[in-house]
C-alpha cells in the first residue's frame, strides 16, 4: 500500500489516477483548485462526459472503496498551502498533474503565456520546496511532455544523451526545443526537477508523456466517478477530438498537411505507466526521465483509423483538412526512445484500432452534448497572428 | 546616433551603459523599479561608491551630455508599463538588464527562488510581448550569463553546436547546466527569447556574460554619475569584493578550494561588447549567442593576482579560503569560446594586472566606507543547508 499525493486530482489524468490507485488499495490524498473547469469554460467548451462536483466525487469516491480521499483545496502557487498539504499527507509518492496543460491556451495573448509561466514553474518550485520541507524521501513524479523536445532530426533519448564534441565525450541534457509556451513551461520545470534532485538529493522521474487519448467512465458505471472528456481546441487532443467528431457526423480536422508526427498512449496505459513509476522510485538524488507513450503516427494518418474504426461500428467518416493554425515543422524526422518504462514491465493494454472502436462506442451516448458544442472543433488560436477562426485548407 | 532603451537603468551595467551610450551621442531611455538597491540593504550592505537618487543623476545626465534621460519607473512585471514605455520610446534597440542578477540572492528560501523567477521571467516575457506589440523590428540585447552552461566536460561554443548521434547530424542548441535558481531563470530566459524569435520574427541577440568587474566612476569627476559598487555575498562579485577586502587589509576570501573556474571582463569592456552588439543587430528572426568575456582565471588565481596587485601599489594583502556555500564542483574543465564579439572587432581595453591595479587606488578613497560594510564579506547564505555565516577553510 503506497500512500501517493496527486497534485491536480480533479483533472483529466489526476482524477483517473486516483481511482486506478484506490482500486488497487493505495491510500490517495491530493489538491487542485478546479481551475481546468473554468479554462474549458473560457474555451467556450465543456466536457463531453459530465462530471460530479468535488464533493460528489468524494463521495462516491468514498463508497466505491472504502476510503475517503483526502482532498485539499487550494492553489499550487500558493506556497504555504503546498506544504501543508504535503505535511498532512505525507506521501511516499507526489504525482504532480498540477499544470495548465494546453499548448493553445498559452498562446493566446501575453495574460495566457504569463499566466501558464506563472501558474506551472512558480507551483512547481512550491511543490519542490515544499517537499524538500516535509517529505524529502517521498518520490517526485512530475509530468512532462513529449512536446518538450520539438522534432530534431535527431533520434530522442530518454532524457539525456553521450556525445563527442572537439574529441572530448560528456553525457548531456537532451537539448529541448519546445513549440509553444506551455510546452516552454514544462521544459523550465523539468530543469528545475533536474537541478532541486541535485540540490537537496530529492528522488523524481519526470515523465515526458505522448499525447493521452481516451474515455475515463467508471468501471462500474458510477457517473460521479467519471473523468472529464474535452474537445474544444485548447484542451481536446487530437485523437479525442477526432472521436467526438466522428460520431456526430462532423468532418475530422487535421491541421495543415498532417504530416506532424507524434506520440499517443491510451489513458488506461497513461495509468499503467505512473503506477509503475510510483511503484519503482527513483533513488535519492536521482532525476530520471521516462519517454512515456506507445505509438507514433502523423495526425492524418491517426483520422484515417479513426475513420476505419468508424466504419467498422457503423459511422460514415469524412476528413477535412484545417489551414494549420500552429507554427510547427509537418514534415519532419521523429524517431523517440521508449524503453524506460517497457524494462520496468509496461504492456500496452490494447491495439490503437480496438480502443479507437471502444471509444466510438462509448461517445455515442453523448452525441447530443457533442453537437451542442460543436463550435469549438475549429480553432481560432493562431500561434503568430491575432485569434482569428482558421479557414478549410486549400492547398493540395 | 541610435535609440536605445536599457531595461534596468538603474543599475550597475544600466547606469554604465547609459552615459557610456550618451557620451558617443545616441538618444538613451530607460526604465527601473530601482529595485536593486532594497536588495542590496536587504543583504546589510550598500553600494562602497555612494551612488545619486534617480533624479540627481537624471539632473547630472543632461547637464552632461546635453540632452535628457527619458526615465520611465516601473516595473517589468507590469505588462502595460512595458508596453507604454517601450511604445513611447521607440527604440533602435532594447538592452535588457532589468533582471534579478545574484546567485545567492536567489537561492535564500523560497520566496527568493519564487520571486527570481517571477521578476526575470516574467519580466523578459512582457518585454517580449511589448517589443512585438510597439516595435517589432527593435533589436533585443538580452544579458544571459556564462553561468547559464555550467561546467560540462567539453569545450562550450557560442549557444549552438552540431553533434553526431545514432548516424544523424543536427545543430542544437547546447544544453544548459546551470548552478542555482538564479542561472535557471537566465536559461528559462533565452529558452523563452529564442522561441519568440522564431515565433514573431523578433531580432535578438543573447550575451553570456562572464564576471564584471571594476568600477564605474565618472570621468570627469561628478560623483551624482558613478555607478554602484557592491561587495556582499550577494551582489558584490569575485574580483570587485577581493580589492574592497585588500584596501582594508581583510583577507581575500576565496570559497573552496578556489580552484572553480570563470570568465571575466572588465565594465569598460562589457559596454564595447554591448554596443558592438547593439551596432551590429540581428537579422529579423534571428536568435545569436555570443560569449562575452575576456579571460578565463581560478578564483584563486585571481586573489594571487589581487595580492600581487596590492604589494604593486603598497598594500599587504592575504588570503583566507572560506567554506564554500555553494554546491559547485570545485575542479573541472572549463573551454568556452568567445569568437563572435571578436569578429565584430572587439579589443581587450587593459590588462588584468593593470585593470587591478587602478581599481585598488580607486578604491582607497572609500575605505572608511568598506570598513564600516565588511561585515558582509563572510556568506551565510548555503546552497543546501539553513542559512547560516561559513567557517574558515580547514582542509588542507
Amino acid at each position: 500500500m503506497m500512500k501517493v499525493f496527486i497534485a491536480g486530482v480533479d483533472g483529466y489524468l489526476g482524477w483517473s489516477l486516483a481511482r486506478h490507485l484506490a482500486a488497487r488499495g493505495d491510500e490517495v490524498s491530493g489538491a487542485d483548485a478546479c481551475l481546468r473547469r473554468s479554462w474549458v469554460q473560457e474555451m467556450g467548451s465543456d466536457t463531453v462526459v459530465p462530471i460530479a462536483s468535488m464533493a460528489d466525487r468524494r463521495a462516491a469516491f468514498e463508497e466505491r472503496f472504502g476510503r475517503p480521499l483526502r482532498f485539499f483545496e487550494g492553489d499550487l502557487r500558493d506556497f504555504s498551502f503546498v506544504r501543508n498539504a504535503l505535511a498532512e499527507a505525507q506521501p511516499d509518492a507526489v504525482v504532480h498533474l498540477g499544470e495548465m496543460p494546453s499548448a493553445p491556451y498559452s498562446m493566446i495573448d501575453v495574460d495566457h503565456c504569463v499566466f501558464t509561466h506563472a501558474n506551472n514553474v512558480i507551483g512547481t518550485l512550491n511543490v519542490l520546496y515544499a517537499m524538500r520541507e516535509t517529505c524529502p524521501d517521498s518520490h517526485l513524479v512530475k509530468l512532462g511532455t513529449m512536446g518538450e523536445y520539438g522534432t530534431p532530426n535527431l533520434d530522442i533519448p530518454e532524457g539525456f544523451f553521450t556525445v563527442d564534441y572537439r574529441g572530448r565525450t560528456e553525457t548531456l541534457p537532451f537539448p529541448k526545443q519546445a513549440g509553444s509556451w506551455y510546452h516552454w513551461t514544462k521544459v523550465h520545470d523539468s530543469n528545475n526537477v533536474m537541478f532541486a534532485c541535485r540540490l537537496w538529493g530529492l528522488r523524481s522521474t519526470d515523465i515526458m508523456q505522448g499525447v493521452v487519448f481516451g474515455l475515463g467512465a467508471d468501471e462500474k458505471g458510477d457517473d460521479r466517478l467519471n473523468t472529464r472528456y474535452d474537445i474544444d481546441q485548447s484542451f481536446g487532443t487530437t485523437i479525442n477530438r477526432y472521436c467526438a467528431q466522428a460520431v456526430i457526423g462532423h468532418p475530422l480536422t487535421p491541421y495543415g498537411t498532417g504530416q506532424q508526427r507524434r506520440s499517443f498512449l491510451p489513458l488506461v496505459d497513461s495509468m499503467q505507466c505512473l503506477t509503475l513509476a510510483i511503484d519503482h522510485p527513483a533513488a535519492a538524488g536521482e532525476y530520471r526521465v521516462f519517454n512515456q507513450f506507445q505509438e507514433v503516427h502523423s495526425i492524418m494518418a491517426l483520422a484515417e483509423k479513426v475513420r476505419q474504426a468508424g466504419r467498422e461500428v457503423g459511422l460514415e467518416v469524412t476528413i477535412q483538412p484545417l489551414e494549420n493554425p500552429r507554427l510547427e515543422p509537418e514534415s519532419h524526422y521523429y524517431n523517440p526512445d521508449h524503453q524506460h518504462l517497457a524494462d520496468l514491465g509496461y504492456q500496452p493494454s490494447l491495439d490503437l484500432d480496438t480502443a479507437l472502436r471502444g471509444m466510438l462506442t462509448d461517445l455515442v451516448p453523448h452525441r447530443a452534448r457533442i453537437e451542442s458544442l460543436q463550435s469549438v472543433f475549429v480553432p481560432d488560436i493562431r500561434w503568430n497572428q491575432a485569434r482569428r477562426k482558421v479557414d478549410v485548407r486549400t492547398e493540395p
